[in-house]
Order: C-alpha cells, then structure tokens, then sequence
C-alpha cells in the first residue's frame, strides 16, 4: 500500500497517497465528482492554460512585492513544467464537476505548489513553506482564474479548428477548379432548375467555410477578453490595484495571445455570453457542414439508382451482407459530429442561462460541452478533406445527360418567349417524355440558331443582355 | 355572393374573386396553406420590403430598357402605395407555406400587378397589358426576391429591437447610479460572498446589455448583404449583366439601407447562415435577460421569507385566492419571452440545416421564427424597462444587514492574517452564530483600528494595495 | 367616448369600460403584457376549459352548502354560455403573459361573474351582489384552476390530432395496398440495397403513425390527471375536504372527459412532467413525419434527374422563374411545422425546468408552444394527407429499371455463393456497367434456372429457406 | 516490430497486426474515423450485447441446419467469453462512426470468429476455416444487429438507472418523515405563500422521482422490441423464414430480457421513435431534478442572507479565496448533467430526424449520446442521494420565523372574512411591517379564539370544512 500524508482542510484531516502532487482539496473533489470518469487531463490545453495564469499571477505579485522571489521562481518553475506537458496526469478531477471550477483551480494550486516545495527542497504537503492558497492562488479566485483559463485553451482550440476548416476549404476549392468545366443542371427543393457547373456547384462549399472561417475569428475576439484580477465577485478584493494589469501582461507573454482586461470585470465574472457566441457559431459552422455533407451523399446517390454525379473515394466495405456496397462513411460521420455540436450548444445555452447573481456555477459543463465541439469539429473536417473531398471524381456522362434531358432549360428562354409561352413548353415536353428544344421548334417560337445561340452552355451559367424591352402580350 | 373573374396557371382555368388583388397563384396558396391561421400581412415589414424589391427591380429594368417606361412608372406607382401601407390585407398567404416563399413572392407580383394595371386604366386580370410573372417579376425569381425581403424586414426589426434595448440599457443604468451607494453582499453560487453595491449589481445589467447591443449590430452586417440578381439558382439567368448592381442601388435608395451584394450569389442564395448567426445573437440576448430577471425575482424574493433586497413595482393583484400578494409579473413575461426565443432559435436551426443543393426550401418558417423573437424581445424589453426597472427600490436595512452578518467578509483580511487563520475566523463564526469582528478581536489577531481600516465601506468594493509581500506559515 | 365604471383592487380605483365583461384585473393584466398581441381567446378551448372549471367549482360548493342556490345557478347559466361560444372576445389578456396564469383565471373569473350578474339582475361591476374572486373562484386558486384548464384544452386538441393522424395514416396505408405489386429498389445510406415493393415502403410511413398515434394516446392519459382542490400550494387551503372529489364528478360530466384528481397534489401542482412527456411525444411525432417528408421529397426528386419513382399532386405553378417547374410543397410545409414543433419542445423544457419551489410560473408560455404545436400539426397532418399523399403517383418503369439495374441484388445470392464471390461479383459489375445476372453467369457460379429461383421477385421482397448448410470455404 | 498478417476486402490486400483479433474492416474503420478517441469498449455492454447477437444468431442457424455444430460452438464460445469481460479492448472504433454501424457489427464479427478460430485450433486470419462475414454474421446485417444490439445495452442502461433514481427517491422520501413536523411557508413565484410542512415539500421530490421510475419503465417496453431477422431493411432477405424466431428465443435467453419482434421490420429497421422517446424521458427526468436541485441551493442559500431554512452537507472547501465558504456543489454537479442531457436528447433528435428512405444512418450517434445520459444520470442521481440529500439538515428557526412573519397566512381566513377584507388586511400588514394577526384583531374582523382555531397549524396544511356558506356582500 502506498505512503499517506496528512493534509487538513474545513472539513478536518484527510489522508492523501504521498506520492500524489494534488492535496485534500483536489482529493475531496475527485471522491465527490464520479460522474463521467473523464478527467481535466483529457483537455491538455486547458491544464496547460491553467499554468499559465498561475506563473503570470506569480509574477505579477512579486513584481509588486507581494510574492518573495524565491517562491515566484519556484512556482514559476513547476508552472513551465506543466506548461511543457509534466504532471498532466494529476489533474484528476473529473470534466463535469459543481463548485463553478474550484475543484479544477484547487487542483491546479495544489499541483504546482506540491512540485514547487519539491523544487525548493522540501516534501510535498509542507504547505508551511508555500501555501497552495496564500501563495500559489495569491490575488486570485476561481473566479478569474477558471474562466481565464478556459478562455486562453479556447484560443487554443480556435487556432486549431481554423487551421483544420482552411484545409478542408482548400480541398472544396480544388475540387472547384477540376470541375469548372462540367455542365451539369442545378436543383432547388430537389427539383430539375437551371444550368450550373459542378464547379460553381463546390466553389459554393468553399466559400461558406470560408465565411465561417471569417466568423469564427470574429468571436475569437470576445474570447481574449479575460477576468483575471476580478478576484471572488469582479471588485478584486484581495487584489493590488496594479495586480490585473502586470497579471495581464505577464500573460500575454506567457501564451502569446493578444489578451485583453475586460472594462467591467463584475460584469465579466458573472457572464457567459462570449461562450454562448463562439457555441452559437460553432453550430453555425455545422448547419453549413452537415448540410455540405447531405449534398455529397445525395450528389454520390445510386451507383445505379440515385443522382449519380459525383463519386466519393470508398473508404472501407459498406455492408457486412450486401457485397460490394459502398457507403458514403465520411460525410455520415461528419452529420454526426455536427448533431452532437447542436446538442452541445444546447448545453451551454442551459448552462449559461442559469447564471444567478455574481457567478455562473455551471462553467464546467459549458467548458466540456466546447471543448468537445472543437475536438471533433477539428477532426472531422480534417477526416471530410483528406478521406473523402480529395479522392471525390465526378460522372461526365450523367451530368451531360442531366442538361440534355433538362425541361427547366426552358428558363433561358423567359427573356425571349416569355413566362406564359415557355410554361406551355415545358408543360408539352413534360407530358410527351420530349425535350424543350424539339417543342420550341416544333411550335416555331424561335429558328434553331436562335435557339443554339439561347442554350449555349457559356450563357447558361451567368447573366446575360437581351437586345429587345419586354412588351405587353 | 362576390364577381368572379377567370385566372390561369399550369392547374388550368381558376376563379379569382373580381374584387381580389392577388390573382390565381396567390389563391391556390392560400388554400393549399392552412396551417397557422397567420398570414404574411401579420408581418407589415415583409410586405413593405416586398414592394421595396419589385419597385427597385422595375426601375432596374426599365433603366436598361427592357421595361417600358409606362409600365414601370405603373409598377412604381403601386409599390409605393403599398410602402405606404396600401393593401396588406391582400397579402392572403400563411406565413408557414411550402414553396420555398414562392407563394409570398407570387402574392406580391399579383398585389402589384393588378394594383399597376388599375393605374395604368385597366381592369384587375387584364394581365396582357401587365404580367404578374413577365413585368412585376422580371429579372427575378423567389430564391432571390424572397431572401433579400426578409433581410430587408429584418434590418427594420433589428433597428427597432436596438431602440427598445438601449431604452432598457438606460433604466438598468439609472438605477446603478441611484444604487451606487448601498452596500451588500454579493453572492456566489447563491452563498454569500463578498461585498458590492447595488449599484454596481445594477450596472452589470447595463453592460450586458450594452454588449449585446454591439453584438446585435455586428450580426446586422451580415444581414444587410443580399443576393438580388441571383434569379434561380445565383447563376443570373433571365437576368441582364447591369441588372443587380442597378437594382441594389434603386433598393438602397428605396430602402434607405446599407445594402451590398453578396460576393458569390450562388453560395448566397443557398446559404441561410446569416439567418443562423443572428438568430444565435438573440438567443444571447436572451439567455441575458432570462439571467437578469432571474435575478430581479430573487432580489425581490419574500416580501418577508426571501432575499428582500429590492421591491418591484406592483403591477396588478399577485393571487385569485392569496389576498395582497404581488408577483414579479413582468420579469416572468421576458422570461416566457427568452424561452421562446430559445425555441425560435433551435427551429431556425433545423430549417437552416435542412437546406439542399442550390436553395432552402425553408426559409418561410426561419422568417417566421425570427420575427416572431424580434417582436416580442422588442416589446419584452420596453415593458421590463418601463413596466419594471424604472420602478424598483432597495430595502436598505436588508442590504446593511446583509453585510453586517457576513461571514465571507473574512476574505478581505486574507492578505493581512492569511488563508488558513480566515477558514478558521469564518468557522468559528458560523458556528456560534457571531460574526467575523468579533472572533478576530477575540483571537487577537488584528487590533479593532486595523480591522476598521480593513472593513472600510470604501475599500471593499475595489482592489486595494497591502504592505508587506506574504510570508511562508 | 364609452361609458366608464370604477372597480377597485389593490393598487386602487380604477375605470373599466362600461360594457366590458372584464374587469379591473383583466385590465391591468392586458395593459401588463403587451407582448404578442394574440390573447388568450385565440384558444377557444382553453377559454371553453375555464368556463367548465368554474361551472364545476360552483356546483361543488353549493353541494357543500358553501355557495347559495341562486349564485351557482347564475354562476352555472354564465358559464354554459361561454362553454358554447359566447362572451370569448371577453378573453383578452395576452397567452404570454406573467403571473402563472392568474391574469386568464381573474380573466374567467370577472367574465363569468359580470355574466351572471346580469342573469341575477343586476349590472356588471356590482360585486357585493356576486363576487369574482369570493364566489366565482371560491376554494380554487389560479395554481389549480390553470393547469387544470390547460389539461382538458390539451385533451381536445390531442383528440382532434389523433383525427387527424388517423386520416393522415389510412392516406398512406391505402397507397401501401395500391403499390404492393410495384417491385423496386430499396436503399440504406442512400446507396442501392436490396429489393422491396413500393407498397412496402409506403406501408412503413402508416405503421409509424400507427405507433405514434398508440404513443400519444397514452401520454393523453397521464394529462388527464388534474390538481382540482390543491387551491394555493396543493394543501387545499380554503376548500373544504370534500370538494375535490365533489368538482371532479361535476367535471367529469361538464368535459365528458375521463378525468382523475392527482395522488399527491403538492407535487402536482409544481409538476409540469407531463407537458413535457406530452411535447416529448409531439417532437417524436415530428421526427417521423419530418422524415416522410424528406422521403417524399427525394422518391419524388426530378423529374428527370432525380430518383423519379413517385409524383406527387401538382398543387400550384413551382416557380415565379422556371415555367412548368412543380414543386413538393406540400411535403415543404409539413417539414416546416415540424421544425416549429421541435422549437416549441425546447421552449416547453426551458419553461419546465424553471419551475420554482412550490409552483411553475411558466405555465402560460407552455400551453402557448404546446396550442400552437397540435393546432399545426393537426391542421398539416390533414394537409398531407389530403392534398398531397391522396394524389401520388408511381412510375411504374423507373421502379423496374431500378430494379433491374442492381448490383446490391447480388446480396440474394450470399446464401449461394457466398458474400466473398458476391463482392467479386459486384465489383466486376460495377466496374463494367454490366448486371449481376451477366458476371454470375459468365463465372459459372450458378446457372440459369437457378438464377431465375433465386431471383424471383417473390423470393425477394421476405426470408427464404435454402437446402443446406454453409460450409467453410 | 510487431508481426502482420495479410488480409482483404474490397478495397484490395492489407496487412493487420498479428495480435489483434479483429481484422481488416475493422482496422480501416479505426484508420476511417478518427474524432472522438473514445471507442466502443468504452461501453461494456455495447460490447456484451454485441456477442450476446452474435450467439444467439450462431444457435438460430444451427438449429436451422445452415451452420455446422462445430462452427456454432465455436463461436457460442467465443461470444460467451466476451460477454464476459474478455476481448473487450479489442473494440477498437470510434463511438463516432459513419457507415450505421457497420464497423462496429464488423469490429463484432471480426473478434468473435478470430477467437473461435483459435478454439477451433485455427490461426487468426484463417477465415477459409471460418468467416467473419459468411459464418459469424449469418443471416444478419448491421441493420439489424447494431440496433438490437444497442436495444440490449440500453435495456442494462435503465435497470442500473432505475435502481439509482429509486436510491435517491427514498433518500428524499426519508427526509420527507425525518422533516414531516416543521411547518414553512410555501412559496409560489418565489414570493411568500401559504403554509406547508419541510416534510410535504421534500415528500414531492421523492413523488416525482417515483412518477419518473414508472414512465423509464413505459419507455423501455418499446426499447426491448428489436428487428433481429430484418437483414439489410427489413425484409429478411439472406435469413430462413425461421430464423427471426429462433433468433429471438436464443437472445431471450442469453440476456434474460424480454425481448420481441417488431410486428413489421421494415418499419422497425428505419425508425428510430423508440429513442426519440426513451431519450425524451430522460430529458424529462432531468427537468424535474434540475428544478430539484435549484430548490436545494435555493433552500440552503445564505448561511445568513437567503433562504437558510435546511443545510446541505459540506463536501469540501468552497473557494480557494473565500475563507470558510461552503458551496451547494453536488446540486451544482447535477444540474450540470441534466443540461447535458438537454444537449444529448436534442442530438439524438437531430440524428433521427435525418434518418432516410429504408434505413437510419446516424445510430452510432443516437447511441453515443443517449449512453453518456444513461452514465451520468446514474452515476449523478446516486451521488445526490448519498453525498447530498441524505446529509441534509433543517433550521427548524428560520422556519418557524418564516411562518411567524408571514403575511399570506391571511389566506386562511378567506373563507371567513372574504377575500377583500383579507386584501385590506394583508396590505396594512405590509405597509405597517407588523402581521396578520395582530391587524385582525384590531380590526375586530374575528375574536382571539377565533383566529387561534384558525391558524392552528394542523389546519393550515390541508383542507378543511368552514360551517356557514359564503353570503355575497
């Protein structure tokens, strides 16, 4: 059986294994939190955020001579450790847990204190040498602490999700260019329309990952605004009043990103909104994803028996009976993730909703429920470009065939003969299994070079001028 | 029983009645949509912004000659009226309709075209002279008319919404400034905390508002961005290469709005991203207020066994069996509010990722849902605002003695006797029922001048410098 | 300018219009919540509900000898007059209001008593002669009477849906029956899978509104369940012992519905489990509808290039734009309520779960979603069926071919040769547009007979016994 | 390095590890989806319902003369190894995967016959023995092994719920005898209302839960019938005209559920209502113990400025700055699961929404999310009961005090001095800060006697008789 040290806290002594960097407030919340066995230390990038304020709060208190040198440097040292990915193992405290953070900021001051007694000479849990409290969590609360923290692993996960839709836009936008020569006829409400290209038809998904892209760095914005120095309830009781500013300072350095001091920081401690945005835009960018990833399935619909235009690269056997299927696996898990982010953000709309007072006790679920939607959100576009919109090819000859079977065609034609003439066209070919231009013809309305020269394919995809005004009749 | 006169379309021959402005597609809607009983007229700005597109389009055309100028002045003429409030009454259609908005778009050709052939010396029908489809619509289709009125109509709602939130803005921060003196506890996860004013609680109403009131005009950007010129399928067919730029500037001119076009229309006219954003913006909005007067009810909560700290105006008889009881009625109101719009929003969800291929089919019931939450967060706020905020005062004596007993005062002395020595202040406290003065005085650990000096009203609500750095134990 | 009379509660004196048959509480409430401008009346069951809640009440207590003969009398006459039709434009307050419905029940309250003071003789306003809140809601609280009011209108409107679904699923059964013999292609994944009829399919869409109506129908039962005598908390306070079970009976037979008085009333009356099992049970009904909806829409999709099997019922011209273009509108707009019945869900679980202590506040924007969702889905469902799935077609040669040209047929012959030969088999087929039929044959795996055996149509749309055992290799 | 084997599917040859006992499919689909990190062993009884299919599946097609005893045995021993506990880390997909499941009935296939391999005497990989797809998956398809397999885990998933939601209803039950003598004031919209006993409003908990125990059991007889016999979609094609039977009557046995066929498996393969409604009351569940646990923080607000009237236990230091506070963190912890169980239900939503034509997609996610409800529920209802609800104690002062100062009490003399005269009572009491009974008597509205008969608190918490019928006036 493994050593124990005593450690004590108001609820009495308690035995914690010696060998652990985490003390009795971290072990107290691990024993109550037994929900979902997954621990803080499945978000690396949040422990990692977690050290970082707690060195920038050190240095910050040192420089106003709060904090003896001695101590700044041995927290800072245990806090450039983890940062670097040490004793992430110890954040033990599972993901969704009650106390608006504590248990996670308790874990992180125990953490880095119990490393930086071992680095200034003692044992762990000789608290009276530095105090995970008093000088670890110096001019700090849960309350700045926990939120800065999510917001700096946010940046994060942010940096990686844009990097991840840029490499996926880039993969529509190729597949744009090798298509832009095939005519093909568009649909709207699953209806035969007007001509388009295939290309137009994949340049339409790159731009609106594009546009999210430009959304999403957007709302990055409202997360760099931080707390830190708001203390307990945003008065920053506690606080030096030149604490927020060199704590910010420090920060910045630390992560590298261009982090802000929020105006109200009362406001700032109690709020969600920032979090409700980036969610609502994060399910955004899955509206557009899962309705891209619905048109390759439909566009890779048969072999045989569906649209058939589009082929999507087979990825693995479809069926365990029915040989030889192929299934379109990739969009499908990428429908999937983006249904599981519209279930997240309903989770952080909950959650931040029921916000009281001073405080919002529920940022741990609304952290979980993002974090999560990052996660896979990164991985699946990443997996949707590199297994399935680099290896699509297109069906030349069934695109053909869409246009030349087309009755919709007769649209070009409005300008010419009119909406009522052109509606007696399609209605003739569509009950005789013919086509538009046999009718046009057979109905003289217009001279076949007229008609060439009306559903040339260059004209059919953009605007065009008529010589002649519309006339009445 | 009423005249009748004699319609056409692909179904055949159809009864109109003669005294009807809208014709035969306009009929056919209306019986095929009988669901909500609601018809688009419920929504006058859409009916305006409708007319705003078909006069702008008629001068667009008439520009490039290709509609004579008789006809244009005609169609001008009947916009006008009905900019100015004319015949929404004839816009018969329900708003929740299939038909991706063609039925609405139609009713608004029908409306104008019958309404311009009266002008021009005709009879209602007579459309060889002026054709609902030919003349009204040229140029265009519903998949661009249609999005571009529903932007319009949103960009006059989201205008009046930012009036009505700057009202309440206002009347949360004229109460933090009539507050500003009064100190209380503040409280965490509904336990007490730390010290605050009641004018700094109030103030952090007014910011929040203040937040979304820029969030609500960011997303406004997105909105004021149209596809007009798409036609079908964003291609342009039908439509001359002048014709969007011409009509957007006769649209901004008639609208008074800064308008732009869409850089790629194809992608515009499927996209309904901007509808998902700004929906995502109100339900922050929301989440807000639902959070504040979540916590006006329980600031006025008793009026005897509650929190007690402010008393709401009343505003009518609380109870049918409970004699002289008063109830927070208008926060609940914008409560019920805020969670229909959280509804609203997840059904705009839907509809959006619902869209297929070149179009949404959808949009009717994303134009519904938002208006509906632009409606009633409007005049929500107005009543909360006037019916509410304006009224409310504080119990002074509940407030005093909210920090009279607290024991989380504690907290400011953590600098001076530590974070160890303050649990166990704050134990003893609670235990014997006494408050932190007196057990640091017993226990010496602070002289009574010190303690003053710490508790000092002024200092407890804002940061404060200590002297000397922390010492280890 | 109309007559005025002064009533008086308990913000003081104030004039009521003359002929109004509310009175000061219904007036204050109206000028309270001003928020959608649709009132109460809009749901006339709610409003006839109240009447029958008050009719019962006031035979209970005159049972009890607690309300005189001659005032139950006029109490009971009013009350039959609202129950057929009469006085509802009286109904004026807002459905979303504040107040946990105690505007609607002073609403009903002063309706029914200035009704029946003038059945006494006497003129509206003249209270000391019968009294709205002492006589017309003796031993009843708004925390009884509402929630118990929206019950039996929830038990209208779910027999009018249940109608209306059982119109809805004969519709489809009878197309199952017309389209058994129609053999075709099923697919999974969108992908071409095995063989089935057409009738099945269409079978499956009335099987699941078969389930759904067996799901509705109970959760009707747990609605059924009221809270009558609970008054203020669930305590009973103010009602006599008996007068529960005594306004039950009277109840039971006013509704003609099979009414229970709640085990535990305390719990009851802050319940609103099942609202939300009963909004659970209308997203359920959405969710499938919804996805009949898309099926229609993608069977019907073409007409050229598109699946093509089914035609749905032109209803109206399809486009402002492409002429002869026939849009599944129908299908459009039940998807759309559906959408809206999923937003109405969420509105009723956040209204829900802010229920506080003893009572749900939110009651009345719960019954608001909940009206609107049955009275869409009523009316859509009838819709569908009516105009849409009555009509629908089938391409009998677009069914066979689909039919002919699969390679998923292969699957039939895994018993045979195995699904290791079946993928090769598959693979050679696809890869040289040829059929199953082709490659088995030109292998030699099987001859023709018994290919013409195993690919019987009969043999492929059910199980199948084959002779002997699988062996290894 | 470790060795490879070869191995092949449609996409061509690829080595496996050696060591791993599944194969190729399931190694590409391990490659193919790459979100979440968490694979289906993270749900052990996914896995143990998956061979349990598998072994029921083996003893239906031997019984039917189509499998060799030796082949069956061999994988009956298999299956029955890994329904206990073996092989289970050799599930190595996604939790998130596209394909309906494909890979994971592959990932089953693979594993169970690799093993029965190695019974049989064979190596893994020697499929020419024994075959993964011809032999373990006989008759089956993913279509309708993965949903019956999911149907098995879920049927576990609500025993081990119910047994913990019947935990913490006696917890509260319990509370409610220990608590049945303290008279309170009950609270309606947060403001004081009549009385009632801390026994009564814990005794409400306690019959939610218990109304909740019997909707989960309704809900989980539709979950327990299954489609096993259905193959690709329904129709049964692959399987002996017996097998769905037989098949059944293996599982029943195997599992010891009372399992059932679908009446109609073309239906039961593509619909997921069954889910839609198990997780709708899950959803419902979590409505009522979110509300639950906002009246615990609610009820322990304070210590000294809010409600006080009961103590939760302290589990563990409040704050890492406020000395002494202790936090409402298991309440906390569960709202945060329902909130999560409010995201989930809306995935699932999401997800069976999107099902189409003859199959749904999308289960994997269906089953992801509605496992993690399941989990957390479990595991946060018992945390609630044990770490939370059993410790709670009462203030029996601040509830007596609360009852003392009431002004609402005047309640109870409606039915004696009329609702207006109580009005003026309650009014003055307000205004003058003194109570009801004192005003009474000054009033001279009742004797002493009188009011002491009234106000015993026997008769204040339930109904009662009053002599005399109410005289207008």
């Amino acid at each position: 059986m493994s050593k124990m040290r005593i450690e004590h806290d108001l609820l009495g002594d308690r035995e914690v294994p010696d060998e652990a960097y985490y003390g009795v407030h971290t072990l107290r919340a691990k024993e109550n939190f037994q929900i979902s066995g997954t621990t803080i230390s499945a978000f690396p990038e949040l422990v990692i955020a977690l050290a970082s304020v707690k060195e920038a709060a050190a240095q910050a208190n040192a420089e106003l001579g709060l904090l003896p040198p001695e101590l700044r440097d041995a927290i800072v040292a245990a806090c450039e450790e983890i940062r670097h990915g040490a004793l992430h193992e110890q954040f033990v405290v599972d993901v969704i847990q009650g106390g608006a953070g504590t248990s996670t900021n308790m874990n992180a001051n125990e953490v880095v204190c119990n490393r930086a007694l071992e680095i200034l000479g003692h044992k762990r849990g000789e608290y009276q040498h530095l105090h995970p409290n008093e000088h670890v969590n110096m001019a700090q609360s849960t309350n700045d602490v926990y939120p800065t923290a999510i917001r700096i692993a946010t940046c994060f996960a942010i940096e990686r999700l844009l990097a991840s839709m840029e490499h996926l836009r880039s993969a529509f936008a190729e597949k744009a260019t090798e298509f832009a020569h095939l005519l093909k006829i568009g649909r709207t409400q699953l209806q035969d329309a007007v001509p388009m290209t295939l290309g137009q038809e994949f340049s339409t998904y790159a731009v609106m990952i594009e546009e999210d892209i430009a959304r999403l760095t957007e709302a990055s914005a409202l997360i760099r605004e931080i707390n830190l120095g708001a203390t307990a309830i945003g008065t920053g009781i506690t606080a030096h009043p030149e604490y927020a500013g060199k704590a910010l300072a420090a920060l910045r350095k630390i992560t590298g990103l261009d982090l802000s001091t929020a105006p109200n920081l009362i406001e700032a401690t109690q709020d969600c909104g920032a979090f409700v945005q980036l969610s609502g835009v994060l399910k955004r960018i899955s509206v557009k994803l899962s309705k891209t990833c619905n048109d390759l399935r439909l566009l890779s619909s048969g072999p045989r028996s569906g649209f058939g235009e589009i082929n999507l690269p087979p990825m693995q056997a479809g069926s365990s009976i029915m040989p030889g299927k192929v299934n379109p696996v990739i969009p499908e898990v990428m429908n999937q993730v983006c249904f599981e982010v519209f279930g997240n953000d309903l989770t952080v709309t909950f959650a931040a909703e029921a916000g009281q007072l001073q405080l919002n006790a529920f940022e741990p679920i609304i952290a979980s429920a993002l974090f999560r939607s990052f996660k896979h959100l990164t991985n699946g576009s990443r997996t949707l470009a590199d297994l399935c919109v680099k290896g699509i090819t297109a069906n030349p000859d069934r695109l053909r065939e869409s246009i030349e079977r087309s009755i919709a065609l007769v649209t070009a034609l409005n300008p010419i003969i009119g909406y009522k003439q052109a509606t007696e066209v399609a209605t003739e070919a569509y009950a005789n299994g013919t086509n538009v231009r046999e009718v046009v013809l057979r109905r003289k309305l217009m001279t076949e070079a007229e008609l060439d020269d009306a559903l040339r394919h260059e004209v059919l995809t953009q605007p065009r001028a008529y010589e002649k005004a519309q006339k009445p009749g």
